[in-house]
This record gives structure tokens, C-alpha cells and sequence, in this order.
């Protein structure tokens, strides 16, 4: 595996690499989710490069960019161990130089949800997903599905600004107890981690409403999601939102065709989301 | 000259095409500074695309988008008898589709000059100038140095977003009275126009106090050129600045080599602006 730091020495190796580029963004700290999406990209796609960086822009005040998890040495064991051609690896001078000024906004969807209590993350996160497209012009970006809300704002923006590489996004990865991986994850004490439980298995029962029971009042939903958080003591909402998955406006019935439940929780100060979807994003 | 209303098509007939792209975006009403940037592009390139399309996100609350002048058939002789390979002209919905939600901007550059009166214009630039260099992918772009904001502002962007397409800037051009060219000075009675020429007269004074007199001290020029103006009843002043070409910020002494003194006014409602430029863009 190639890795390169600078964006000249990047876009000299691409001119030089033939057939099609799938290209995995990350923040490093890589997990199986992180894997599904780079084995989707190699399976798919001629070559596939990988960027790790912790980009400050998406990080809101009193968030943790200061103590965002980082093993360098095992996310590059396992880039090569995957097969990825190139990881790019940016400083934060080479992405955001002195003077940087430019930010790209998805408006009314990056208000809900996550963007209610992270205002700014979401520009921060089309604007390096924006450079990043455009250093790298790959055919196919994946992204995952436990981000639901990004991966709908970066489809959004790729369609609205007429961007030629095109999203996959792969299934969210759970551990066998039902945990969505998250890079977060291990800020969780072995008992917080228990209590997060309940957010997966909510959404679990919320499924079962909807399929078995065929309850499609969002309003029902979210209560009977909400007491069952509610009965574990140490797990703080944030938000239950029930929502369409083409424009994230709120939904009052499901629709099994286009709707994204999502739920946002702090455990031991940590923040932790999750969500089921019903139909294609 | 090849005429294309949809971004499919474009796309089909670029993929299609050998060697260099240039590409002049306009809003249509063309004149001789529209000419020059057109002739540099050709000079300079295998192709050549022009787009014509009045944008309404760069028109603000209360001005001329409904009566923004418009002549289309003279337009099209004009490309036409310079040798323009392909128009492009889209209408609103093809640019932004219902449900359209991505706009850039480039902060703090946008908040001065033009942007004090014109709240949203410069993302509006911003926004349809990105969309149109993804969807045409050019290796030049070309602007004229009248807008020196928007041309600073868009040189941003591109850097910014690690855009391939380059920019090229063209000289004001000036009728023989010295009124640089607009389309909107079409707007101006015969009067008016008169007096607007107090405009490019007070900028040739300028540059006489700074070239001959070897005043440096920006307080001293502002204040010279305001006197000159005011001096003309009917013209009002909206600015008159002078700073960096590098980042839009105010300069208290003229740098050879760096200096953007820029005026917009108004005269018969109608608002114009002009500049001169010491040093590169």
C-alpha cells in the first residue's frame, strides 16, 4: 500500500493508476464497519484508496477532536492487510492552509436531527468530503449506513453539485450483542457499554411494531422506542426522530418505502447514534 | 455552434470532444468585455463553452432578476460569429431541480464591497460556478476583472475545493468614453450615462495620485475619489474601498503590488461598479 501525504503527490500516483477508483473517507480508529466499506470498494472497483484524517471542521465546540481515538500503526496493519492501493493521509495544513475560507452547506438538512445538537458538523463534513472528491475523482465514494443523516446530506449535495462520482453505502456492522461499531465505542466503560444496548434493541423493537404488528403511527413508535431507553437510567436522548429518508422532514406514518428512525444518545457522556431504515437510500 | 439545453447532453457531446476545454460563464445580454474573455479562450484552447443562464440565486430582494436585459438571438449571432463551439443554456429547473439545497460559500470575502449591499449574491456566484465547472469540467474558466470581487472570491473557491480548472482573467473593457462595460448600463438614460463616467474618471485619478504623485496613503486616494464623485449630483455612492487582492481586506497604505481600489454607485437606480488593479489576480 502506497501512502501519501501531500495532495500534488496524490493526484500524480491517480494519473498514473488505470481502471475504476473506489474511495473509502475515514477518520482512521478503523473498525469492521470501516472494513465492510473498503472490502465493497475492492470488490467493486480497480483500485481503492483510503484517507484517514481527523478533520477539525466537523468537530463542534466541546466535542471530543482533542481525544478523538487514533492507532495509526493498526489502521495501516489492516488498510494492508485488506488490500487498499493508497491511504491518504493528510496534515491539517494541506486540507484547511492558512486562509482557508470555503465551506459548502446543505441547507434545511443539516438543521435535524444530529444538526440540532452539533451545529456546523455538517458543513464541515460535505466541505471535506467536497475536497476530498475533488482531489481524488473517484467513481465511487462509500459511505455507511450508521451515519444515516450524512450519507443522505452527501447524496444530496453530490446530486445538487453535479458531482460525477457516485455514493454506495453499505449496511450498518453491529457487533453480536447488537452495537452499531462506532470509533466511539471505546470511550464506553464495560457497564456503559451495556446500557447502550438498548438503543439497538429499541430500534429492533420498533421494527417488530412496524413489520409484525403493523403499527405505522410515528408517534406510537417513538413512544414505545422512548420507554424502553427510558427504563435504563443511565442513557440520555437526545433525539427519536422518525423521518423520510429523501428529504429528512418528519414523518407521521411510516412509509415502508422511504423512512429513516434514528436515535441520538449520550451514555457516560458519550455520544452514540443508531437507526433502522425501510427502503433505498 | 452547437446549442445544449440539458446537462445530459452537455455531458454526452464534451465526452465526446479532444484537447482543451475553456469555459466563460454569463447571464446572456453579451458585450464586448464578454467578447474579450470569449477571444482569450479561444485563442487559448481547442474548445470553447459558453453558458448563458441569469441565475437567480445572485439576485438579492429587491433587484433586477425580472428585468435583467435579455436578447438572445443577437447573443447567439454574437458566439456564433466568434467561433464558439458550444452554448449552453439551461433553464432553472435543469440547474436547480425542485428540492435543491447545496450552496458554497466563501466566508468573510463575502461580507465586503458588493456583499455589504448584497447579502447571499456571492454565494449564489459561488454556487452556480462550482456546478457548472463539475458539469463541464473545463481547464480554463474565464472572468472578467470588472467583478474583481467575484473573480477574487471564485479564485478562492477553486483553490479552496481543490478544483482542477483554472481560472484566467481578462481586462476591463471600457467604451470610448471610458465606462466600463455592463449590461446593465443599457438602464441608464443618456444622462446618466454621462454622468456615470465620473466613475471611471475618479479610478484614472487615482491611479495618477499614486503612479505620479506618490501618494500611498489609502485615507488620502478614498477621500479624493469620493470629492470627484460627489461633486456629480446625481450619482450616490454605495463604496469606495481599497484592499488586499489577496484576502479583501482593508488596506491603509497602497501596495504595488496588491491593491484592489474598487466603487460601486448608484446612478438612475442602476448600480455599477468599477475598479483598478495594482499588482496580479
Amino acid at each position: 500500500m502506497k501512502i501519501v501525504k501531500k495532495i500534488k503527490d496524490l493526484r500524480s500516483h491517480i494519473s498514473g493508476m488505470e481502471g475504476n477508483t473506489g474511495f473509502v473517507p475515514t477518520m482512521g480508529y478503523l473498525h469492521d464497519g470501516h472494513s465492510d466499506l473498503i472490502r465493497t470498494s475492492i470488490r467493486d472497483n480497480d483500485n481503492t484508496i483510503v484517507s484517514i484524517f481527523v478533520n477539525p471542521e466537523q468537530f463542534c465546540e466541546g466535542e471530543d477532536l482533542d481525544r478523538y481515538p487514533m492507532d495509526m500503526e493498526r489502521d495501516i496493519d489492516i488498510l494492508n492487510t485488506l488490500g487498499v492501493n493508497v491511504l491518504f493521509l493528510p496534515d491539517k495544513m494541506e486540507i484547511y492552509p492558512s486562509g482557508y475560507k470555503t465551506f459548502v452547506t446543505v441547507r434545511e438538512m443539516d438543521e435535524v436531527l444530529c444538526g440540532r445538537s452539533r451545529p456546523g458538523h455538517f458543513t464541515g463534513v460535505a466541505t471535506i468530503v467536497l475536497k476530498l472528491i475533488n482531489i481524488i475523482e473517484p467513481h465511487y465514494v462509500y459511505f455507511g449506513k450508521k451515519d444515516a443523516q450524512q450519507l443522505i446530506i452527501l447524496k444530496q449535495m453530490i446530486s445538487d453539485l453535479n458531482i460525477s462520482s457516485e455514493v454506495k453505502s453499505v449496511d450498518i456492522r453491529r457487533d453480536l450483542d447488537g452495537l452499531a461499531l462506532s470509533s466511539r465505542n471505546s470511550y464506553l466503560s464495560e457497564k456503559g457499554r451495556k446500557s447502550a444496548l438498548v438503543i439497538s434493541e429499541s430500534l429492533k423493537y420498533a421494527e417488530y411494531l412496524i413489520n409484525e404488528k403493523r403499527i405505522t403511527d410515528a408517534g406510537i413508535i417513538k413512544k414505545n422506542i422512548a420507554d424502553l431507553i427510558l427504563k435504563i437510567g443511565d442513557v440520555e436522548i437526545d433525539y427519536i426522530e422518525i423521518v423520510s429518508l429523501r428529504n429528512l422532514e418528519d414523518l407521521d406514518k411510516i412509509n415502508l418505502n422511504s423512512t429513516l428512525i434514528a436515535i441520538a444518545a449520550y451514555i457516560e457522556g458519550v455520544r452514540l447514534i443508531d437507526n433502522i431504515i425501510f427502503g433505498e437510500i
